[in-house]
C-alpha cells in the first residue's frame, strides 16, 4: 500500500516528485485511446529511473520462448506486447544545460491525470547546479477523435536567466523492450525523412514485418505569439529523427512547443503508403491546432462519461477508484475494430506479453454490454471467432481431431503465447468462457441472430473439443476429466474440477441449444453451417450421454461440491487463522506448499455458481459461499469482484463491501505491489462489476433487467447508468430510496426486488427503503 | 537405432569415418579415470562437426537458472558441469598445409576404443588436395595409476612428401560450454608459461573461483629415435600456451610426439601451489615415459576387469554392451575421493548439470557394492552425509522446521540445481532412495557400525521430513501425502503415490530401528546424536502413528496398488494396443496428454516392490507387475532392468531378457537418439543389475548371498565375479548348470535356489539344471 497520491474525484495527483515511485506513477497516468497508448513518460530526457513504453495495438513480436525445460506442444514463440515508436520525446537544452529533473534541484513539480478529460499535465520549477531557472508545463493527450495522434504542448518559461533555449523533437523507434530475452531491439527503419517542420521515420519489425509509420510537425510560440520557425534537422541515429528548435529568452519569457504527433500501422494501410498517410494525419492536426484537438478530446471524454460514469457520494477515495478503472478500460478498448482486444496491462506496460486472456470474456464482456454500443461487445465476440481456425489448429498440436477447437491461454493473433504446461495445456476452463460471452452477450442483447451469424462455429469447435477431453470411467460408471487447473491456478493438474466439469457440460447443452434454435429459425443457415463444419447430429449423442452421465464431486456431508477430486483431503484451516506473516501466499510460500494447502487463488467452485447463478438455489450457494470464502486468498485480482457479487446476493453487505475494496483501488494504492509493471486493467472491469452486479444487483433473466441495491455503510449515494436493449437508465442508491429512471430509449421490462415493471422514456421507479 | 559401428568383445570399432555420427562417436570413445576426462575428441585442428569436452570432477559452474515463469523456491543458480580445459590439442601442419579430416580426403580411418585396456586409439590416412597424403596413428589415455594425468603418442608418416612437419601441442583453457545460457565463457586465466618442452597454464572460473592448473611436456622421436627438440613457444591467445616442434621428413618418415599432462584443481591443493603440483606430475610422468604408462595403465584396467567383468558367450552384441557398460562405470567413478559422485552422463557430455541425482542410490550403489571394495559404496553414502547441512537449509527453503532434511533431486554440492517446480519440489521420494542405500549397503556389507558413524544423522533428518510432510485427513482417517511426483514422471502433483507413502513409512520404521540398534549398541554414541539433533524421543510417536495409519492407494477388485489417487479413472489401454506411430509418446504426445494417459514413464509401483520385495509375496507382485508392465512406456532408461529383474523373479525369462535388450545397447546402437550429448552413465548399472540380480537372482537377505539364475535362451553361457564381505565368487551359468566358484577369501553362506551351503575359498557349487 503506498499513499503518496493525492485524489480529487476525477484526478490522479502526484504533488511533489517522487522518483522512487515514478514506475508507478508512470502507470497510473498511462494514456491511451484504444488504437495507441503510452506510459505517463517525461517528454525531456530522464537519466533517473523509467519505464518507457509506447504501445500500438495490434503490434506485437514473436519473441523466442524461454524456458528451462521443454515440454511437447509448447508454443515454438512468445507473442509480446511491443514498445514501439517514442513519439513523445522533447530534449531541451538551456544553453549547454540539458533539462534533466534527475540532475536538477526540484523547486515544484505536479503531475496530474485527469480522467474528466483525458489530459495528462505535468508543471515542474527546476534550477541547475549553476543557477538558471526553468518553469515548465506540459500537456499531452492521446486524442479520442484522431485515434491515431497525440499532441503536445510544452511551456518553457525563463525565471531567471537570458539566452537560448533549444528543444529537439523526437520521434525515435531505437526503444528496447524490458522483457527482451536477450536485449534484442525489435525495430529497424526502412526510411525516414525530415523537411520544414515536419518529420517522420518508418520502422518495421523484424519479425512479421509490422511497419509502422511514424511523424511529428511542431510550431512554436514565445509568449503566446507565434514563432516563424527555423527548423533543423538535427539526428543521426538510426530509426530516429529530431528537429531542433530555438529561441532566444529573458527572464519571465515563455516559449511553447507545440508538437503533432501521427503514428500510423500497416495493420490498416498498404505499406508503400504509410509515409503519405502519416503526413495527412499530421496536415490535419496541425491545422485544427492543439486548442481545438483538446476541445476535441474533452468533448469526447465528456460523452464517454455521459454514459459510462459511476458516481459515489461520501467516499473521495471510492469514487476516484471507481473512476480510475472505468477511465483506463476506455482507454484501453474502444470497440471499434474486430482485430483488437483487451490486454490485462493495456497500453500501461509490457508484462503478460499477450493481449488476450479468458479475462476478456469473463469480466470485461458485461462492463462493455452495459456501458457501450452492442457492437463493442459483439466485436469482443467476433475475434475470437475469427480466431477459430488457429484454435481448432492449436487442439490439433495437442492430439484433437475433427474439428475441436481450443482456445489459446495467451494470444495475439489466435496462436498460443504461453509455456507453463500446468496454464497452457491444461487450464482448458478458457474454452467455456468463450462459450459463456456468447451465451451472456445473447441474453443481454437479445441479439439471437449472432448464433448463426457467428457463434455457432465457435460453440461446435468448443463443444467437440469437451466431447474429446472428457472420457468415461470405467472405475467410476461416469465420465470424467482428469489432468486440468481450474480458475484457481493454486492446484494444477487436477483431476474432475468441479467447474471446468460443469462448464464443459453446460458448453455441450448450450451448444445443442444453440444448434436446435438456428436449425428452426434458420434451416439453410444450419445447412451451411453443418456443411463447413462436417457436422453430423450423430455427435450429440455422445454430447447428451456426457450431460447425463457426467462425474461432479461432492462433499456429502456438507452438501457442497468439491474444488476437484482430493479437496477434502487437504488440512482445512480458514485465511483467518493463518499467521499474517505468511500472507500473500505467493510471495512467501514454496510452490508445492501452495499447491497442497487449501487455498484459493481465485473463485473456482464460486466462479461457476456466479455464472450460472439461476441454476442453483440461494441455500446452495450460501454453503459453496461459507465453504470456500473462508479458504480463499484472493492474490489474483480476478477474485474478489465474483465473492463481491455473491455476498451481495446473499445478503452478505459487508462482505461485499470488504471484497469490493480489494479491487477497487487495486492500482492507485499499488496494492499487490506491482502497479510499476503496468496497471491491472481486466480486473477493472471485475471492480464495475462488484457495483453494478454486486451493490446493484443487476441481472439479465429472460429478457429482463433486473435490479436488487443495497448500500454500503460507508457512503452516502452511488448511481450509475446503463445501456440495455436500446433504453438507457440511470440507478441511484441511497440509505433512504433507489430511484431507477428511464432516460432515453427504448421500452424495456425491469424487475426491482422482484417487482416488474415496464418502463418508458422518462419513466422513474422509485423503492423505499424504509 | 545406429549400425555404423563394428563390435567385437573388448572393442567399440568405428571403422571409416562417420562425419555425421562423430557426435555419438566422441561421445562413446570417452575416456575417463574417476579424476577426470573426456570426449573421444580429435587431437589435431577439426572444422567438421564436434562436441568438445574436457571435464575435471568436482569443478562446476553455477550459471544463472533459465526459466519462462519464476517460481518461489526456485534456487537461483543452475550449477553446470565445467568444460575444462582441452590439453589433447596437438595442431598439425605439413609445409603450410593444415591436419583437418574435414577438408581432405580421407583414404583410411580407424577409430577404436579399447575397453580392455582404457585406450582410444585412431589411425587414419588422408589425401591434401594438391598431394601429400600423411599416415596418422594415435594412441591416448587418461591414466588409472596417475589420475591427474593423461598421455597421448601421435604418430605422422609421410607417405609421399618431402619437407617440414610442424605440430603445435595445446593447452587451452578458451572452451565453451554448449549449454551456456548467453554464450558466455567461464574460465580467466591465472597465469601461464612456456619454458623448453614445458608449458603450463593456470586458471580460474569466474564464479566460485575453482582454480586448474594444467601442464603438458612433450618429446619427440623420428623413426623411432628420439629428437633433440628446438621447442618455440608460439601462443599469443589468452588462457592458452603452444609449443612448436617441428622436422623435416622424407616419404616413408615417422615423426612421433609424445604428449604427457597433468591436471591438477584446487579442491586438492593450495591455489598457490598448483603449478609446482602440475609440474611435479609432468616430471614424474614423462621420466616413465610413454610405453611404461600405457604398460601401468593395462595392467589396472586388467585388475578392474578381473573383478568387475561380465562374460556373456553366444552372443557378440550382448557381450560387447554390458563391458561398455561396465567400463563407463569404472571411467566414471573410482571412490577414492568422497567428494566426489556419479553423474548421469559422466565425462561424456554436459547434460543434465549436475553430478548427482537419486540414480546414485537407487541404481548405483548395488553395481559399486559388488564389483569393488566397500569404502567405494561408503563414500558415495558419506557424500550425502556431508550435504546434510545443505538438505535440511534445503527444506527450509520450502518451509520445513527444526532438522528436517529434503536432499535436492540434482546436485553438484548439496543445494539444489534443479527448477521445474514438478521435480524439484514434488519429486520427494529422492529422500526415501538416500535412507534405502543405507539400508542397502548395511544389508549387503554388514557394516552395522556405518549407522553409527553417518547414517543416523541422515536418517534422522530424512524421518523429521516425512513425519513433517504426511499429515492427517479427517476425511480418510488416514495420513495422506499430498502434491508429490513419484519415479514415474509421468505423472505430476499426484495425491497419495503409492511408491513414495510406502518408502516414506519405510523410512520411519527403519530410522526407529536405526535408532533403537544404536542406543543399544553405542549409547554413548546416540546420546551424541541426539544431543546434536535436539533429538526428542517423543518425535517418534507420530512416526509410528504414521506408520500404524498411513493411506495406501489399492483397487480391491484387482488387489493390486493404485500408482496414486484417482489411477483407475484412467482410460487403461495397454501400450501394445497403441499405434506405433504414437511412439515414443515423450516425442510425440503433447505433455497434458502424457499426463492424462494410463502410461508409466519408469518403474513406480514396481520400483517399491523390487526394492522392498522381502515384504510382499510373490503372487502379490506378479498381480502388480502383470497391471503395470503392459502399461509401461519404458522411456526412462532407469525404467527396463527393474522390470527385467521383477520379471526374473516371476519367471518371466522372455519378459526380462526383453527389459534387459532395452538398456544393455542403449548407448552403443543410440537407441533413443541422444548418444550425440554423451553416454546414460547411470542407468548402465541398472543394466549390470538386469544380469546379477535379474537374471543372477542376486539377492542378500539375512546376511546370506543368494542365487537364483536362469539363461536367457540367446545366449550360451554367461558368467560374472562379485565381492561379498572379504569373498571373491564367480558365478557361471550355460544351460545345463550353474556353478558357484569361490574364488578367494573369507567363509561366507550362500544359497542357490533356496538350498544353503557354506563356502570356503576354493569351494565349489554345481547346480545341475537337467
Amino acid at each position: 500500500m503506498k499513499n503518496y497520491l493525492k485524489a480529487t474525484a476525477w484526478e490522479v495527483i502526484e504533488d511533489g516528485f517522487f522518483p522512487e515511485h515514478n514506475r508507478i506513477t508512470e502507470s497510473l497516468c498511462s494514456l491511451g485511446n484504444g488504437r495507441m497508448g503510452q506510459r505517463g513518460n517525461f517528454e525531456e530526457h530522464y537519466s533517473g529511473d523509467t519505464f518507457s513504453g509506447n504501445y500500438i495495438a495490434g503490434i506485437y513480436y514473436p519473441d523466442k520462448t524461454r524456458v528451462g525445460w521443454w515440454k511437447n506442444g509448447y508454443p515454438e514463440y512468445f507473442a509480446k506486447v511491443l514498445n514501439a515508436v517514442n513519439w513523445i520525446g522533447i530534449d531541451v537544452f538551456i544553453g549547454n544545460r540539458q533539462l534533466d529533473l534527475n540532475k536538477m534541484e526540484i523547486l515544484e513539480f505536479k503531475r496530474v491525470l485527469n480522467m474528466q478529460e483525458g489530459v495528462l499535465t505535468r508543471e515542474f520549477k527546476a534550477k541547475f547546479t549553476d543557477g538558471p531557472i526553468v518553469s515548465v508545463k506540459v500537456k499531452r493527450f492521446c486524442s479520442m477523435v484522431d485515434d491515431e495522434c497525440g499532441a503536445i504542448s510544452y511551456e518553457i518559461q525563463s525565471i531567471n536567466f537570458e539566452g537560448s533555449i533549444c528543444a529537439f523533437p523526437t520521434i525515435d523507434f531505437d526503444v528496447v523492450n524490458e522483457d527482451s530475452n536477450y536485449d534484442e531491439k525489435f525495430w529497424k527503419e526502412v526510411a525516414k525523412d525530415t523537411f520544414g517542420t515536419t518529420g517522420w521515420v518508418h520502422a518495421a519489425t523484424k519479425k512479421l514485418d509490422y511497419q509502422v509509420c511514424s511523424g511529428m510537425k511542431v510550431s512554436a510560440s514565445l509568449n503566446g505569439k507565434d514563432l516563424n520557425l527555423d527548423v533543423l534537422p538535427s539526428s543521426e541515429r538510426d530509426k530516429n529523427v529530431e528537429l531542433m528548435v530555438e529561441t532566444q529568452v529573458s527572464p519571465g519569457d515563455t516559449f511553447t512547443i507545440y508538437k503533432f504527433a501521427a503514428n500510423v500501422a500497416s495493420i490498416n494501410y498498404d505499406k508503400s503508403e504509410l509515409s503519405d498517410r502519416c503526413l495527412d494525419r499530421l496536415e490535419a492536426i496541425s491545422a485544427k491546432g492543439f486548442d481545438r484537438m483538446l476541445t476535441e478530446q474533452k468533448a469526447a471524454w465528456a460523452h464517454k462519461w455521459e454514459r459510462n460514469d459511476i458516481i459515489i457520494e461520501g467516499d473521495i477515495l471510492a469514487q476516484q477508484g471507481i473512476r480510475f478503472n472505468i477511465f483506463q478500460l476506455n482507454q484501453t478498448y474502444t470497440g471499434a475494430d474486430k482485430r483488437l482486444n483487451i490486454g490485462p496491462k493495456g497500453f500501461t506496460g509490457e508484462k503478460y506479453g499477450g493481449s488476450t486472456y479468458w479475462d476478456t470474456e469473463a469480466y470485461c464482456i458485461p462492463f462493455y454490454l452495459s456501458t457501450s454500443p452492442e457492437q463493442v461487445s459483439r466485436n469482443l465476440l467476433i475475434y475470437r471467432h475469427n480466431q477459430l481456425g488457429k484454435a481448432i489448429e492449436n487442439a490439433e498440436k495437442l492430439g484433437f481431431t475433427a474439428g475441436a477447437a481450443l482456445y489459446p491461454m495467451v494470444t495475439m493473433n489466435g496462436e498460443e503465447c504461453h509455456n507453463e504446461w500446468e496454464i497452457t495445456f491444461e487450464e482448458i476452463h478458457r474454452n467455456g468462457a468463450i462459450a459463456y460471452a456468447i451465451y451472456d452477450y445473447v441474453r443481454y442483447t437479445g441479439d439471437n441472430l449472432y448464433l448463426a451469424e457467428y457463434g455457432l462455429d465457435v460453440l461446435i469447435g468448443i463443444a467437440r473439443f469437451w466431447s474429446q477431453r472428457i472420457h468415461f470411467s470405467g472405475d467410476k460408471e461416469k465420465y470424467v476429466m482428469l489432468g486440468v487447473t481450474g480458475p484457481n491456478e493454486y492446484e494444477n493438474n487436477v483431476n474432475n474440477n468441479w467447474y471446468t466439469n460443469y462448464i464443459a457440460c453446460w458448453c455441450l447443452s448450450y451448444t445443442m441449444e444453440a444448434i436446435n434454435q438456428v436449425l428452426k429459425t434458420n434451416p439453410e443457415r444450419w445447412a451451411e453451417i453443418a456443411d463447413q463444419n462436417r457436422f453430423d447430429m450423430g455427435e450429440t449423442e455422445r454430447w447428451q450421454s456426457i450431460v447425463d452421465n457426467m462425474y461432479y464431486p461432492r462433499d456429502k456431508v456438507r452438501s457442497v461440491y468439491l474444488q476437484q477430486d482430493g479437496f477434502l483431503d487437504k488440512e482445512l484451516v480458514p485465511v483467518a487463522s493463518l499467521d499474517e506473516r505468511h500472507l500473500p501466499l505467493n510471495q512467501k510460500w514454496s510452490w508445492d506448499r501452495i499447491l497442497r494447502s487449501c487455498y484459493i487463488k481465485q473463485a473456482d467452485v464460486l466462479q461457476g455458481l456466479y455464472f450460472f447463478e439461476d441454476r442453483f438455489d440461494k441455500d446452495e450457494i450460501r454453503r459453496n459461499f461459507d465453504f470456500y470464502e473462508p479458504l480463499t486468498v484472493h492474490e489474483s485480482s480476478l477474485s474478489p469482484c465474483v465473492h463481491a457479487i455473491l455476498a451481495s446476493g446473499l445478503g452478505y453487505e459487508d462482505k461485499a463491501y470488504e471484497m469490493y475494496l480489494r479491487t477497487a483501488r487495486l492500482d492507485l494504492d499499488d496494492y499487490n505491489n506491482d502497479t510499476d509493471d503496468g496497471c491491472h486493467i481486466t480486473s477493472m472491469a471485475g471492480t464495475w462489476m462488484a457495483v453494478v452486479k454486486g451493490f446493484g444487483g443487476q441481472r439479465v433473466y429472460d429478457d429482463v433487467l433486473h435490479f436488487a441495491p443495497f448500500i454500503p455503510k460507508a457512503w452516502t449515494k452511488y448511481s450509475f447508468k446503463l445501456s440495455f436493449r436500446g433504453a438507457v437508465l440511470e440507478i441511484s442508491v441511497d440509505h433512504e430510496n433507489v430511484k431507477i429512471e428511464h432516460l432515453e430509449g427504448f421500452n424495456i421490462e425491469c424487475k426491482l426486488y422482484e417487482k416488474q415493471h415496464s418502463l418508458k422514456e422518462g419513466a422513474v421507479i422509485t423503492h423505499s427503503k424504509k
